[in-house]
């Protein structure tokens, strides 16, 4: 199962390239093994800086279960999320992280965060929310093809 | 100015101890000595986990915009941003952060964020974007107010 809601969220990723939203990245949140709310980063369609992927997810997750948190919810995150989406996944309380392509990766592929990551330290290790990285190459390929179209990056 | 500012957004948090729309925060952003968006703590007004003081006001400004970014403003925060809103504010690049309680202030108010500390670390030293102190103790009155009233936490 883990496969194919991560296969999702890349796809997300992917539709971004040509949808232009924003950058390539998506994410998706599963409860009981059924999605309950997804995203695209949405930054330049709506001209919202905090409109990762990530955080439209989880407000649409949160939006379906009329809560404010994400109980029993896990969340699939096409890239591991920056300091601010996983301050959100934090508030928003799942229980289990997936990542697919990493920080670095992002970084390689000129979604350059560094300014972010060295205000805001973080480390992965030991997390109280469990994380787990999977099908890190077939996200790395969405970003391969985004520097291939030789868009502007925006975001 | 600065302190005009940040007695509104001081104002805002005081007025979700009644409205009840989420914790007692308020932020305003300013461009060219006008303000351009604000907001309150709606997390629980709208089962939005990201509805942070800062989110709130980050979106409404970027709209007023018509820009995904801040440049040339400055963001007022009732409180110490949380690591979610620091990160939208880097996201969103104003050029000046002011706070007024600290985060040890909202600890020791029963705004417990200490989950989201010991995963993502901060530290407000050195910080690209400067960031300021200012009316702290105006801050904290509205901490006490917002316990003395008796009301449960929601968030």
């Amino acid at each position: 199962m883990k496969i194919k809601f991560m296969q999702r969220a890349i796809e997300l990723a992917r539709q971004n390239i040509t949808k232009l939203y924003g950058g390539p990245f998506g994410a998706v949140i599963v409860k009981d093994g059924k999605i309950i709310g997804e995203g695209s980063n949405e930054v330049v369609k709506n001209n919202d800086p905090t409109a990762h992927a990530e955080i439209v997810a989880i407000r649409r997750a949160t939006q379906y279960l009329n809560s404010f948190q994400l109980e029993g919810c896990e969340i699939y995150c096409s890239c591991e999320p920056c300091p601010m989406c996983l301050g959100a996944i934090y508030w928003a309380r799942p229980s289990k992280i997936y990542y697919a392509a990493s920080r670095e990766d992002a970084s390689k592929a000129n979604f350059d965060d560094s300014l972010i990551y060295k205000e805001i330290n973080m480390s992965l290790n030991k997390r109280l929310i469990p994380i787990e990285q999977v099908l890190p190459e077939k996200a790395k390929e969405v970003f391969k093809e985004w520097n291939e179209g030789g868009i502007d990056i925006v975001y």
